[in-house]
């Protein structure tokens, strides 16, 4: 990191609490933490307060190594569960906060999460809880310059990992052996992480999300591959079809039309533009051609340190705890061609990471988008 | 799978809803939806009435997929999450039930998925909602021989992800570049997929978790291996440390500590012993020499089709949605060695998978402990 991001973070962070009526954040998700902090360590939590002060509660084991990373005020290291609820006492006595509300993360705690962190033996009574999910959102959407520079960097591993996948694809080899190819290359190529690799193929293209499996490919299958490493902490998000053989009529010209849709929505994305434009736009292509009822998934979505993040279309956003999102700024980066188009027997889809510009979209994944291999 | 083991599981589940007063289970969790009907998919959902009827709500485009993979009689499919809501509701009144108690995951579901899933359109109102987390918990605890068996092939795969990923360890290679061996060398051997690398070294050895960063290994770094690969949706779970170069006394004296409180713990794996005596007995080997202030983490888990589930020990336990496990059973398949010994500097971890008999433990990940490569 060339410069110390998070004090404009949480300025900005202070400002989104003030006006949502939050006075502390209890933040576990890893990204919103990495965000605040610099670190998103899995079994820890951040507590950010209305004036940008940072408690961090993590494993005693992990205090050294933190302190090389995150940005903070207070650590608290705890043994275990129960030191962890402490912990938490702890940091709302540090702070000196006995009532007001506190934003949590609703999309991220499962039910036990929450009974955990808002014991009575963690939280002051006079403390009420709130979701928090749209504020960290808010925060995020716009990337700075770093972090375009990060996804454009897991863009070029993306692309390397596809690259390797599709030149391995041969009949006989299984879904997983094609998700090893691509993930494989990408940690060579410098990913540090990945998120669950998808790779489907024959029928099994048909399906909403595909894990690879043990089904071996055979000549003529479709192969769906999508993947997303993480570079810096930031991820990219490419999706290919790939004919193994000769495609029939019937695939290619199906392929020509998703692809089209999603071209023309690529085309579309600009500094000011809707979410709900871009998301008709693609889904008005394929209705075109009678295959209105062959979409399934949120045709966009944003991506950053989470592969799959705000801004999500309106109907999605609601579901997935966001609000509506705002018209396209610069610097917000997306994911497009995230649904697909379902025929029965196959699908297809390609999805590109697009980032916004004044002067049009900017794509990320450049990689070639065709069904013959 | 030789057999159908659906009906068993179904009738097992119906006696357990009757003991805890569920009239209904609304499932979500990949894992527990596999165990009782064969698919566990994600944006999916299993409704399981007492009488032991399964109806499935899964993407529209997941129809046919799913005929091939899930034991039910009734399947909705859907367009979005408005259908998703009203399928549940729909569910409700294909099975008649009005008023009950329905049981959902605490543990794995968010607040804004409960949100989605009891949503007034979804859920009649006459219906309450209880954790059913300790009840399928309980169905899964004790393995068939089938589930043994894909245990068994698991363990043989992560032995070989092990080998591959001590092979390769030489100073200049990243930790991502480790986890890459591994995972490449599991996705060949049969793995259809995994659950998430850990690769630490040097100071990151000292962490309570390590997933790979970018961080090159030198001469003289402990790597500490932590792999869980999937093989007919069963797991299997092993971690060794292994020093590249020539390990210090210290380090040499730490893991030889380490392995006789892992080893001498596994020697009494036995039907009748209970989880906290399993603890102890770890516990009390460090605290012998010194080192009771440097474990973290449960020393046991279980393993089946999660690479970490019940039992737990009973602190453990408690938070997470679980009631105190009954003393082993034959068949109950544990990882022993799940905490660490962290010194500060460095930490140092070896992890098998056990399966229970009443002659002994059967220990199932055979690769050599040794910290000098």
């Amino acid at each position: 990191m060339v410069s110390n991001p998070y004090p404009e973070r949480l300025k900005r962070c202070s400002q989104l609490m003030k006006e949502a009526g939050l006075n502390v954040l209890l933040l576990t998700k890893p990204s919103n933490m990495f965000y605040l902090t610099g670190d998103g360590r899995l079994c820890a939590y951040a507590m950010i307060t209305q004036d940008g002060k940072v408690a961090l509660g993590i494993p005693q084991t992990d205090v050294e190594d933190v302190k090389n990373l995150a940005h903070f005020d207070h650590i608290v290291g705890f043994d275990d569960e129960v030191g962890m609820i402490h912990s938490i006492a702890h940091n709302f006595e540090h702070f000196g906060i006995k009532e007001g509300t506190v934003g949590m993360e609703y999309t991220f705690l499962t039910q036990s999460m929450m009974g955990m962190l808002t014991h009575p033996h963690a939280k002051p009574t006079g403390i009420v809880v709130k979701d928090c999910t749209h504020l960290l959102s808010q925060l995020r959407i716009v990337k700075n310059n770093e972090e375009i520079k990060r996804i454009k960097a897991a863009a070029k591993v993306a692309v390397k990992g596809m690259k390797a996948a599709v030149a391995a694809l041969k009949p006989g080899m299984t879904e997983s052996q094609v998700a090893a190819k691509a993930e494989y290359a990408m940690r060579r190529a410098g990913a540090q992480e990945f998120w669950r690799t998808y790779v489907s193929s024959g029928p099994r293209t048909n399906i909403a999300h595909g894990p690879p499996t043990l089904r071996k490919l055979e000549a003529g299958d479709l192969v769906m591959i999508d993947i997303h490493p993480i570079v810096n902490g930031y991820s990219a998000d490419i999706c290919r079809t790939v004919c193994v053989g000769q495609p029939t009529t019937e695939q290619q010209t199906a392929y020509d039309l998703y692809l089209r849709a999603q071209q023309t929505t690529i085309a579309k994305v600009k500094t000011g533009v809707g979410m709900v434009e871009l998301e008709q736009t693609l889904h008005e292509v394929m209705k075109g051609e009678g295959h209105g009822g062959h979409i399934f998934g949120p045709t966009i979505h944003g991506v950053g340190i989470d592969f799959e993040e705000s801004p999500l279309p309106p109907g999605h956003a609601f579901f997935h705890g966001e609000k509506e999102p705002p018209p396209l700024e610069a610097n917000v980066v997306i994911a497009v061609g995230n649904c697909g188009l379902y025929t029965g027997p196959w699908g297809v889809r390609v999805e590109d990471t697009v980032a916004v510009s004044p002067k049009g979209p900017i794509i990320l994944t450049e990689h070639p988008r065709q069904l013959e291999k």
